[in-house]
């Protein structure tokens, strides 16, 4: 048997025992757990550290260094965020409907575990505590395939946790972590549908392809976010620039950071030199249309593939519309469906974008880097959905569920 | 272009009008397809007589021919579907939650259409109406695929309902079909992930598989139901039996019929003899385990296979089995988690039954046969979700949409 067969078993195996597990018992072993990773500090930053080395060793960029990186301060705030999750309300039992019918079946719709949910994703070991924790606390068991760079760090994290979980009498299966971090394996736990429920890709663009087209196991696409930003004519222009900078530079390397503006061309000449001269403030790079071109030198004409893509950098692209209808359509055309914005102050046209926009979340004057579990009260997030099935937007731990119904009947029969 | 570009692009066109059009236009929209359908019957009935004479030469079954067949009564019943689609409530732009934050941003989150739905189905002229009504209703634009055998009359139905759209001012492409029934272009369209936002299987095994296998558009697996009554020990026998003669023979075609039947052992001797002699009498077979085969002389041995079988037909397969738990763990290794029964009068018994069989919906004392969405007061059904995500049992209207979150502020930014 192959690791993914076995680890498989074990999961679905728990999986069952997690489906009726109290609250009460999964939080004793959710702060068993945040216990175990806080007292082991010391020999987790020792095992980072030869993630971290190997890492530099094949010269890896800064920021992918320093979100491989853990350190005393940062598994505080691991183990804290296990906390959190228990401290978070169980959504399993609970009910969404009750019904009675005219022949006497009661009908009830009970929120339930998934089952076993794969998750995959980049070498950010603080997600295999998050991941693990969010998952335990919906009643779910997990398969882990992080990034091959963290695979130290995070066989020790699911080992110390494993460990907690044993002693507070859960089976250790409830926490996997795949051990073999090639691609071919990736793509085999994609395939894995004979235990996997779900599977959640975290992470780029490619990732989120691969999933797309391999997966056979029903997915929950996340992440991707070619976030507009657009300045009407009726907008405040300094609550404008306000969003955009905040949008576009408080964490560039995000998914519900602003890519795009959009700016209508009646406020064009008014609103651009100063915005621009405060993004270049920011050091912000930018791309645009012949308009931008013209007012800045600095800016460099935006190509096509400019529209579609996603930063994730100190990067904008911008472009003059000539009416509401021509943002709305450009957003529909090169979005990704994550998070939109329209400053204005004119309601219809709010309202116009609002319902028109197609996207997860649609904001009148506000950034577009709310859109997150935690921003939205929902206390946790297992990543942000960009497609319409199951879940769409942040998701908490109602989106780890889902339901069944339960009939009580005494006897009746179709006719 | 082939013609699923050009279906695709009509369709997502369309699923920007349709996703803002008042409830009031998509009924008026509805009751004009109604009637034009009604007015057309005899059109119809001769199309369709086309393609019975073609399926009759090809030697086709008898149940198929039937399910194929349109009558007077039949059309008639189609065009009143489609008006009690229209009296339905229209889920789109109704609030899941609204929300105030701290910060001051107000978070509403809200119905909307998927956008972009696939269907593939088999030769039901029947579904070609129905899905397309429920689509409209929910704002949605369709695009189509029928079994190969009825495409005759679903062009004519869906040229019909096409027609009275754009005399009411719809686009055409709110209702698409595919007209090339080959096997690649059924596949090319599980992979047109640019324009469909879900693809919906309603079919046998093979389909789905294809679907699962195939797909890149993300799916909802419908209607594989190995269904099983379990009789426990402490089960009234007398209903037991009517719950299992109801379950198997009803409707032995249908997703929701019983499959199988597990008997504790401790009333096996008393309740199976006269249980198997009404089977018999109702035209059932049998395959069983030993006890079964010694109680019953024409009862052939199940094989490993049958466990997993969908018979779908006047078959049937019984287990003995020594405990609840016992029949648990065989539900949840061979059903295909769509509906399931306990017959008991012990509650402890019926609590652990609901609780840890694994199905979209599980029953206490009452026939599988009622997982469907009229059954359940949805007033209309587009399948049965036998997978774990967005939608799981019955799918009326509002399992046919997906959620918005819209956000006001008043320059919001964050930290």
């Amino acid at each position: 048997m192959n690791e993914l067969e076995i680890k498989g078993q074990m999961a679905k195996s728990a999986s069952a025992f997690l489906a009726v597990a109290s609250e009460a018992d999964k939080n004793r072993a959710l702060l068993a757990m945040a216990d175990a990773i806080y007292d082991n500090t010391d020999y987790i930053i020792k095992i980072n550290g030869g993630d971290i080395a190997a890492a530099k060793e094949i010269g890896l960029a800064e920021g992918f260094i320093d979100r491989l990186t853990l350190t005393k301060q940062r598994i505080g705030a691991i183990s804290n965020g296990i906390r959190q999750v228990a401290e978070l309300p169980d959504p399993v039992g609970t009910y969404v409907s009750r019904t009675k019918r005219p022949n006497g079946l009661e009908i009830d719709k009970v929120r339930v575990p998934l089952g076993v949910i794969g998750i995959i994703y980049e070498s950010r070991p603080n997600v295999t505590a998050d991941a693990a924790a969010l998952c335990l606390k919906s009643g779910n068991a997990v398969i882990l395939r992080g990034g091959k760079e963290s695979i130290g760090t995070n066989l020790a994290l699911v080992g110390i946790m494993q460990e907690a979980l044993i002693k507070e009498g859960f089976p250790k299966g409830c926490i996997n972590l795949v051990e073999d971090t090639s691609r071919e394996t990736a793509t085999a736990l994609m395939r894995l549908n004979k235990y996997l429920d779900v599977i959640i890709p975290r992470g780029g663009a490619g990732l989120i392809r691969s999933v797309v087209e391999n997966a056979t196991v029903p997915a929950i696409e996340t992440g991707t976010g070619n976030c507009h930003v657009f300045v009407d004519k009726y907008a405040d222009l300094s609550m404008a620039r306000d969003i955009v900078i905040n949008a576009k530079t408080s964490r560039p390397s995000v998914c519900n950071a602003e890519e795009k503006l959009l700016v209508h061309c009646d406020i064009a000449e008014r609103f651009l030199p100063a915005m621009l001269k405060s993004l270049h403030e920011y050091g912000v790079t930018v791309v645009g249309d012949q308009t931008v071109c013209g007012l800045d030198p600095e800016a460099a004409p935006a190509a096509e593939e400019d529209w579609y893509t996603e930063y994730l950098d100190l990067k904008i692209g911008i472009k003059v519309v000539d009416s509401i209808e021509d943002a709305i359509a450009h957003i529909n055309k090169y979005g990704t469906r994550h998070s939109e914005a329209i400053v204005t102050e004119n309601i219809p046209n709010s309202t116009k974008f609002l319902k028109e926009v197609d996207a997860a979340a649609v904001y009148v004057n506000a950034s577009t880097r709310f859109t997150d579990g935690f921003e939205f009260g929902f206390g946790a997030e297992i990543g942000i959905s960009t497609q319409k099935i199951h879940a769409r937007g942040p998701m908490g731990l109602t989106e780890l569920t889902t339901t069944k119904y339960l009939i009580h009947g005494n006897g009746q029969i179709r006719e």
